[in-house]
């Protein structure tokens, strides 16, 4: 296969920005490469209660589920912060992982040698971290029900039930086994279940799936608040992280911090089978929109990534991730990797954009 | 009030001997600064397991409930590891908590200047820091029903409700709001009110309460995921969290790196009246129990705040703290706080006992 059909969904804040330096950059390597990439737009987030009063359309949903991959900017910004629940973007993020079965959420949390001093954490510490942290992305106290808020003996109790079924559990730990065995081979499981019957379920489970179909991996089981404590005292401890839905949103963005800046990471969300969702780690950056301040290099990481997982063109993702990585050789950064006396170059998002696509 | 009556629950591992390094000191301070305490032991943890079957038994309850306060040193041990839930340290811990009430945890995470370097985080991040989390410890995940293991359709599922009323959030607001108002001021309360009704109703009431009876405190909501993050980037931004009994667990264990070492941070968990439990943070150690390597700073810094919380001793509280840092300033380490070439003689549990009572 050599065109592949590409939904971008620009959303809020930067996202515009970003997406149209990751889509040159994309281009820039589909020439080099021999490949096509036929582009469409779809609404998401903000813009699309802007202009539909819904965060994720089912035009959106069709949209990206008739595509080989989807690349997402960022969602979010102060204007719709005081909507209710159903017209906020995030509710639009979270319709498109339930809709589109994304239930894997692949965050790598890899520290570059370029900025190793952008960690608030000691060099000696950081250097070398490569964790990959992957979270359930479709259970867990996010869509369990019952939940609510209601009146009982006159007063209000608010709930969320915090679930996960056996084949929900068996399914990402297959993908975690799987990407573990493609990496160190080490994969530690991130529970509650000195306390909580789910994950007590979550660590039965897991650890049928890994020693019986994954005998190459070596499992590990870790605590939550132990896990939080583990990656700050000494993260080069781990390869790769599985753990639920919202145990994964608290460490993943722990994690991204060993990496310094938001600005660099990117994730990959991905289902049984269909197209997945390609996204940088961070939010929409509203105070900075339409400044060419912003940093695209976790966008076209996550283009990365989709090459590698959705389009099967790994060559081509580690090619591009070698681009990002000539280019912070070759001294440029945006305002968020930019130190003092560094010695290297300030440039913008169109421009880090454009010496990524010369690079490529 | 000058007669203080002290239960001490030495529980496993390291347990006994910084409990019996915690005494001594204590004792000296009781002599120079004529109070008495008379002291009583009860069984806890495994050791409760081992001679009552029970990890919590009925008689250590009713001799917590007839003190003034309670000093807890820590629980469990690989031993037990495999028992079922009824039968394992931490269901005592957590049977404790609920039985006597005691639905406020308070972890101070201080970075003393003279341990500093102990911290995996830079200096100039880490110096200064003085946060104090205010955790729920009744509620929640922890304890919310319905839970278990089901089958359902052929296969199993298991759950725990995440909920909070009402009048549990307002109580826990109300104590933050106090300690907020006796710190700096600032408190930053920790939700997911994007995603959980539990979360809305935890923010409302939250804003609610300080708003209306802590108009002198500085409120402010965070995200977990972001607080995760923040707690790392930048934690002097931070003064008194507060966050439900989970969210509290995984941010009060991730608070505690930015201290360095584990052996030197205490808790206290409080309840509307009655006597409160006093507790360092860390395990039990079984690796190194009986070996005289234990660090008892913890559980000394514990005991201040038992002075300052329940014994109402204030000053006698600051001098125990002021004692343990002379004892660092006068250079003696424990094992887990000793540095290559930091000049420091390295001492036993009893001696940093014996320095400290002597400072006192
Ligand atoms: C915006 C929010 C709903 C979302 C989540 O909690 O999953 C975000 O934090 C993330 O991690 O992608
Ligand atoms: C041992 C465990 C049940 C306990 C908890 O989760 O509360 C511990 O981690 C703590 O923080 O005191």
């Amino acid at each position: 296969k050599d065109s592949y059909a590409v939904t971008l969904l620009p959303g809020d804040g930067i996202g515009p920005e970003i997406t149209a330096a990751t889509k040159q950059v994309l281009q820039a390597l589909a020439t080099r490469c021999n490949f096509r990439i036929e582009w469409k737009e779809a609404l998401i987030g903000g813009a699309a209660i802007d202009a539909k009063n819904d965060p994720f359309p089912q035009e959106s949903l069709e949209q990206c589920l008739a595509s080989d991959s989807v690349l997402l900017a960022c969602i979010g910004g102060y204007k719709w912060d005081k909507n209710p629940r159903e017209l906020r973007p995030e509710t639009g993020l979270l319709k498109m992982r339930k809709e589109m079965g994304l239930f894997a959420n692949l965050r790598p949390a890899k520290v570059l040698p370029q900025l190793i001093d952008a960690s608030t954490l000691k060099r000696e510490v950081v250097e070398g971290v490569d964790v990959m942290v992957v979270r359930e992305l479709t259970g867990d106290v996010y869509f369990g029900t019952p939940k609510g808020i209601d009146m009982v003996n006159g007063q209000r109790v608010g709930y969320n039930n915090m679930i996960y079924s056996e084949s929900e559990i068996d399914r990402i730990a297959r993908v975690a086994g799987d990407v573990a065995s493609k990496r160190g081979g080490k994969l530690c499981s991130v529970d509650k279940a000195n306390v909580l019957d789910v994950s007590q379920l979550w660590r039965d489970v897991v650890t049928d799936v890994i020693t019986k179909d994954f005998p190459e991996v070596e499992l590990s089981h870790m605590y939550v608040d132990n896990a939080a404590m583990q990656l700050i005292r000494w993260p080069k401890q781990f390869d790769t992280i599985v753990c639920g839905n919202i145990f994964g949103d608290i460490l993943s963005d722990e994690a991204s911090m060993l990496v310094g800046s938001l600005g660099m990471l990117p994730s990959a969300s991905i289902g049984e089978s269909g197209p997945g969702v390609f996204e940088p780690c961070h939010g929409s950056a509203p105070d900075i929109a339409g400044q060419d301040k912003a940093n695209p290099l976790a966008m076209i990481l996550s283009a990365a990534m989709m090459l590698q997982y959705d389009l099967d063109r790994p060559e081509e993702a580690a090619l591009l991730e070698k681009a990002v990585e000539a280019a912070l050789d070759a001294g440029v950064r945006t305002p968020d990797l930019k130190q003092d006396n560094d010695g290297c170059k300030l440039v913008g998002c169109a421009e880090m954009g454009q010496v990524v696509a010369k690079l490529v």
